[in-house]
């Protein structure tokens, strides 16, 4: 008898039988004796189409009404499966983001959970209603609808359970489980049984796509116990927690890629302290999330820097430098879309610095040419050509030990 | 310089191209130095496919869900109005019902608004925006997305220009004003240049379809002005405002109809002050709308009853009679779906007491047999077989001198 929030994703809540089909894991879930919290996404394809509503209707649609267009997808789901559950006889609560209290900042279409007001929540719990909450959404401190952006309703769900303390936060998704690489592209991969919220934040900020990293950021500072697992089998999923309480230490734990990144390299900039400051200050006022950044000196006391952003953001990102050309003073800057980043992520790399050395030696070894490199404690990243991608992966993947016993059948 | 509600429905909104007309027209009324609050209901079909989703999930859905559901229509129209109103420059401010301030009662499907806090839209307008507000949606006191059933959106517009002290409330739809009669069934229909509240209340209630009866009766209370015109002409449209200042009465102003009639009959009911108190308490418990009521005395010292309601409530109504059976303990119960309903309306009529002789007779004339009748000060209805509705309205036009000079042609 505890507390489960549960999180189910855009393919998981696609249509009316799958929608059923979640109602019915949710009622097991229920009918074991736990209280259940609900956190939906849009089903499938609607924020697509509302987005393509939107782009007919301005070409740079603002942030403010995609909020208030966007959210109405995951109010539909959130009705269609309260119908569903009541049906089974189940008493439930429907709510939106605002309804469950979710408080965010102001920043339209990427905002961040400032607090929740779990009281509603408590009370619909308490009065043994499953409660079902939209999920990316909720409410500024002008009362105005924000959405948290990208993979949103995963750190709904997160949020959700710290907030009320939840035993778990299942993430149902439609994979299985946590991978060392991309099944899809890496048939040889082979899924994790427990991995750390280090190491899984790593992997999902390097495009692992099971979780988004704002989600796995939650949940290692509030200690939430988070699992990834399948919607449509009830194959065990993988459990993401403490490092501490792991089992076993690998090097590598596994290989991650991102295939859309875009390269931006500014040259000759005065090499004076608030140089770069104002740089990033000003890419981070424009909300541009810079990931990778290398710098390398010249002779004449000027200085290069590169970095990489999202491939969609990069336009805008070359823009901004490009309107900083003069309170800059830099010589020039180029810009590369349509790469791509792979990555080996894994606890014990710092200990073990011939890890690098193997990553350049496979890529190399597979003619794969590295556009940039950056190093963590726990993982090395290097962008290469986007249409190399695959093949590294599998190189990576087979080059540190990773590969199944047997190859796993995976349906794409 | 005042202050205009506007409000579109569907069909005005019915594609993204429709709601750049409407951006046009807000856009210039806007110019013209008004402040102006824009109302809008879902674009075109989409309340009809979120039905259709609601119905593949449960057989009778509840109705607290339906309305978390529908209310996702209006906000998508109001985010791309927005979005469209942006694009030519001007300032915006889209808002839900609950945002907007729209506080009703707890009936979900059929909410009635209890007061309008005007705080956030009044700030909105003093800055300089334009607000556009989801029609047809509030807040219970419980803190639960109500909707306020067929035409609320109507209702919405009308109870926010009251709760403003707007100058004016414009309801644009897809025709261009009030007609004598529909112009679909009866092409020599003329259009009326005013009408008065009560009037135009007789002709809502009587299935004009123009306006929803309760906008009426909360414009009437209020004392709003109203004006009734097309959004895809600029042709003058038709005033609804108090009699004194019309300037001519005549005796018949207009044929109404409804095609959605049910009469239940119930046969041999005790004859006793409660009896038909505890019938209509229990049908107004049940929220069915009961609409003309027609009683008759057995010698038995037994009563029929006969009433009419809305065709699609027509079953439940005789489901609340049937479980009624042992407490009313009477005969039986017969009940006839499939009905339509012609009534005549002027405010003049109750002087003249040759008009309802007049209608039976245009009506027995034509071999339309007459199944209820019922009269108030201004208007006279009468059911019939709903096959024979387009002739009736024909004959009473003529009848009672009410057909333009020229035939109007009219887009169906």
């Amino acid at each position: 008898m505890g507390l489960v929030v549960q999180k189910f994703g855009g393919t998981s809540v696609g249509s009316v039988e799958r929608i059923q089909n979640v109602a019915e894991r949710v009622a097991k879930t229920h009918a074991e004796g736990h209280q259940v919290v609900v956190t939906v996404s849009a089903m499938g394809k609607t924020t697509d189409e509302l987005v393509s509503l939107a782009k007919q209707m301005s070409d740079q649609p603002p942030q403010r009404e995609m909020d208030v267009l966007l959210t109405t997808g995951e109010q539909v789901t959130v009705s269609l499966l309260s119908m569903a559950l009541l049906q089974k006889g189940l008493k439930t609560h429907p709510m939106t983001g605002w309804q469950a209290g979710i408080h965010t900042d102001s920043i339209h279409g990427k905002a961040r959970i400032d607090r929740i007001d779990t009281n509603k929540v408590k009370k619909c719990l308490h009065a043994g209603e499953i409660v079902i909450v939209a999920g990316f959404q909720g409410l500024s401190p002008d009362g105005e609808i924000t959405t948290l952006g990208r993979g949103g309703s995963d750190t709904t769900a997160v949020a959700l359970a710290a907030a009320l303390n939840a035993d778990r936060c299942e993430i149902f998704t439609d994979v299985t489980g946590v991978y060392t690489a991309d099944p899809r592209i890496a048939p040889q991969a082979d899924k994790l049984k427990e991995i750390s919220y280090e190491e899984m934040l790593e992997l999902a900020n390097l495009g692992a796509g099971v979780l988004h990293p704002r989600s796995v950021e939650c949940a290692m500072t509030h200690r939430v116990q988070l699992v990834v697992r399948s919607s449509f089998s009830d194959e065990e999923g993988t459990t993401v927690k403490e490092a501490d309480q792991m089992e076993e230490e690998m090097n590598v734990r596994g290989v991650a890629h991102d295939l859309h990144v875009a390269r931006m390299k500014v040259i000759g900039l005065p090499n004076q302290a608030e140089t770069l400051s104002t740089l990033f200050t000003r890419l981070s006022e424009a909300y541009i999330n810079v990931d990778m950044i290398v710098t390398s000196e010249h002779e004449d006391d000027r200085i290069d820097v590169a970095f990489s952003v999202q491939d969609e953001e990069g336009d805008y990102a070359r823009q901004v430098i490009v309107d900083l050309r003069d309170e800059l003073d830099y010589l020039k800057v180029l810009s590369e879309t349509g790469l791509a980043k792979v990555s080996t992520v894994g606890a014990g790399m710092v200990t073990n610095s011939g890890v690098a050395a193997r990553m350049f030696y496979s890529l190399s070894e597979a003619g794969i040419r590295i556009k940039m490199v950056s190093t963590s404690e726990i993982k090395i990243s290097c962008v290469i050509p986007r249409d190399q991608v695959q093949m590294a992966v599998r190189m990576l993947h087979t080059a540190f030990g990773l590969d199944a016993k047997e190859e796993i059948l995976v349906e794409v």
